[in-house]
């Protein structure tokens, strides 16, 4: 039986870190002891919210709490390695956004530890937990369409992330491209063992930095399936994200969600909301039910919905991918 | 400037209860000091859930808090307007579930109470909140449709609520109607002249107890729009809510909300989730902007989005329109 | 066995005569030999484009052709009686457009002279032989969706009538109203027992003819079932034709069509075609059903969709429908 | 002006050739004059519904008629190069269902003499004259959502077509696959550069064939602009034609189609009809503007829809996407 609220901590207030901490306090198994964040201007306007939560400069200062139970990493991605480790080694459950790392040495290190010291890490890719997909992958998994011969993925974002960000975001094969390859090998079972690549930059900016904004990946399955991943840095009618998978009895397939329902019709036809502004409104639920789930992890309920494997390999395909793009080849993985 | 969390008093903790105390809990303007409820065990798993929150056993404890901002009151309708008047009379801001009272001099008292104190009073129609309902209305409003033509609401319930329940509702036309009611008067920003109801009943236990479950109330407003009303205790695919307003121009309307954008597609043809389940999954955002708004009432922010005035005007159609259909008759509404 | 097309003749070349003459000229067990007007210059265009098919002045100039075994008849209402006389009396398989009269004792008249010589006579009220309003029928009789509760409909017009038709439409209940009422009565397979009707004018030239544009009926069946019944003579947004269909195990419906299912998402929404323009557009395939259905006719495969007793019942029931919209009452219909 | 009818004779009545004899006696603008097919039994059920209609054995006893103004090809491919020479030097106009010849110089051959005899020859791929993706075409040239940057198409066949079309089909690449090559470059006004397929095979029947039957394609335009086509030989829940464009400023798409609007809601979910059984049902409208922009070129009151250049490019280009296909290399364009 749980016995009261687990007290918590989380490390950065940015733009994912306003979206764990609204759903740390509104989720009644958890309590928001601390918030650590290297600036504390940051963190002073969430820790005004919170009643009993305090800021920090450090996590050391906050493992030092014997009643923590968990650590909620948010912060940008180079400093993940360091916060994982200590939290590990303190023995805490462990929920870190996706990337765990853009290196994989990283990966494997972050969850060699949390093995030897037996503590659940969750790397949160949040589409996992999103009610919709999660739909499609039950729907696979009984059998209601057969055999799957495609599955697609769309994920186009909104807005274009600042220039500060996507310097360090890894490229858009990792910082976007990641999301679809988990789904793929989440929805299909299977590990791709090919991987072709064509992709386009059409804004200024982003040439700048030597990245794509417009990319799309086919991906062969060792059973013959075949994978179509739909990147683009911006949808201009607002975050598009989709997900189809063809079997040889049917289709599952999400839509895109819209803020209300409402429904205009006149002379120049039938006009509904445009889509979901952006990522915290389309993954309301998916970021609630994450949350959730870490609660249910630091009980060791269950296991993290992302494995090890699924993290590296989720890495080695995206590097697989980006690879393809530049050469202008089909690359085969190895994993 | 607002200044740390307000402190308020949740008063029954039944189904709507139960939703307010979620929405409370996570919204980081409010803090839940207290739930009372006559019956300690039916609070004992909320108060557990939210840390520093405290049982007692009537609002008169409450009140002798003077940090405390404001009352929250979802007990049955008959032990309203008791906590009301105390509250108000105790200075507090008040949010009660609809209706204030069953009957009309008592909703008169209470709002008159609520002047002489100065105090905001806010008789909580959820569908006011409503992101798509409010859609409808604004887009009214600007002239989209142009002169309204014909209003419609569709409520239809599920599940079939408990007998008990049932007894102590009011009656169809006051428990669901006057919401339907309240949307119309609201839309069309008229007060209906005429009304006819066509009412039926096919639940045994519903006749039992003297009431209808299948309801089609016509209203007639003074710029000759037309309202149409359908109600019914049991949608077996789900709630099913939506609002449709016909003008010379276009049309405003809602659509049902499913659960999720899952679809199949196969031999059978193409099949999407059931409409959300009840009042609690359809009335989700409805319910969280409700008890913001009860934040900026306790901020003296802005006014109740429903007045006296419309509270009572509610009450005396949905009581004409049970007369009519007890008679058989149009009736003509006197305010 | 069918021995070629069969030679029928078209009376009357207005709007809903030209939809005939299409589907007649499509169908290949069709072969229009004639078309009767009584002004040669409006029938000339549709001969020149039917190679073999000649002008008439008069029906009985077409009744000499012995090869002749059908009679479409199109003209205005009040020439309907003396075209279905003389052809049944000739021995004709005839379909009329509805209604077949707007005097209940013609209505009589024809049929009692169609029965007498034992002639096919099919007043054609098209909704029945769309296939959307045709799956509901087939729906609601399978028991999908169990002991029908509320029947609705929606007709909205677009665009409005030419103040000369209207004049001689035989009012909005006749005209457009027959055709919902004929509706509720096939889903239901009962006869409405008490009609109340709600109606309004906003259109100057249709209040100087005395006539309504915008209507709510209420209907009510003997076995409780409750139909709701919107009329307008202009839909701004194009032809508005939906039937709803409230069981207690579900709900069966038809959404109204767009011409194409192109869609344009941008920062203003998700816009999709505005609705069929009008009657001729929406009901394509009902009227090439219909002319399928007289070929049946004229082979006797079976009866007419539409029996005399539909076609009187309907006629009955829209005048106690205007009565009571004249004289504010619930009126009891006697058939 | 128009004079009466244009006579027209119709070779094959295959699937495809029923389609069109539909089409053809349906226009007032067109009269079916001959039918030719090399086996008399095949033609005799069409023949018999068409007044005024004779069967033949040869395009060239047709040929002979001087009021004979053109002839539509409907034949296997491996025939069409002879009957449009033929017809050619006797001055008709001709339209072909595509393709015009699976080898390029017969293409080339084609419209040589087309050329030097001054007659339209029309290659008919009917999705230029669908409604919803002509819509498509339109918003993206009006610049709707600007700068293309993804075109997409889904073309999943049902139901498989027979061991014995598919073996002279010329495989999914010509024969699906040019389609939608076609409307790739239609839409984007360029001729791609590279192209990247990937291929799989399910069906044993198919393997046997040494044929695919799921394949994706990827195209790269000179703009930058990526293509992306999705093929399948079965979609279990109907046909499947999807065509789908992101610009800069937003989004064109179509959805596919159901035979009506009806929707059955219940306890299960929201379920509407399987999409358009094949392509007879879900191309009605283009097959039918079709023959009606072949009136239009018998009278020369425009161009093709479809040039030289266009048929011999879809022919290159789904040439070099088998190709890569089979060398799982990335093939560069040369035209």
């Amino acid at each position: 039986m749980e016995t009261g609220p687990l007290r918590v901590a989380l490390c950065g207030t940015g733009r994912i870190g306003a979206v764990h901490f609204r759903n740390i306090i509104a989720n009644p198994r958890l309590e928001l002891a601390y918030i650590v964040d290297i600036e504390e201007k940051n963190a002073t306007p969430f820790v005004a919210q919170a009643p009993g939560c305090k800021y920090l400069k450090s996590i050391e200062e906050a493992l030092k709490d014997d009643k923590l139970k968990g650590v909620v990493i948010c912060t940008p991605t180079a400093a993940h390695k360091d916060i994982i480790i200590k939290s590990i080694r303190a023995g805490r459950t462990v929920m870190c956004e996706k990337p765990i790392s853009l290196k994989l040495e990283e990966i494997d290190e972050c969850y060699a530890e949390a093995k030897k010291h037996n503590v659940p890490l969750f790397c949160a890719y949040q589409r996992r937990s999103d009610p919709s997909f999660f739909k499609v992958y039950e729907s696979v998994r009984k059998g209601d369409i057969g055999k799957v011969q495609i599955v697609k993925t769309i994920s186009r974002d909104n807005p274009v992330p600042t220039l500060a960000y996507l310097k360090i975001s890894g490229g858009i094969f990792h910082d976007c491209g990641s999301h679809d390859i988990d789904l793929c090998r989440w929805i299909t079972g299977e590990d791709p063992t090919e991987v072709y690549a064509a992709a386009s930059t059409f804004r200024e900016e982003i040439k700048s930095i030597d990245d794509y904004d417009t990319i799309m990946i086919t991906l062969k399955f060792p059973s013959g399936a075949i994978g179509s991943i739909d990147l683009s840095r911006k949808a201009a009618y607002g975050y598009d994200q989709r997900l189809e998978v063809l079997g040889e009895k049917g289709m599952a397939q999400t839509q895109n969600r819209q803020p209300s329902s409402f429904v205009l019709s006149n002379e120049s036809g039938v006009l509904g909301d445009p889509n979901m502004y952006s990522f915290p409104q389309r993954y309301l639920e998916a970021y609630a039910a994450e949350i959730d789930h870490f609660a249910d992890l630091i009980l060791r309920k269950c296991e993290p919905k992302l494995s090890h494997e699924d993290a590296r390999k989720v890495s080695i395909i995206a590097e697989a991918a980006e690879a393809s793009a530049r050469k202008g080849e089909r690359v085969f993985i190895k994993y």
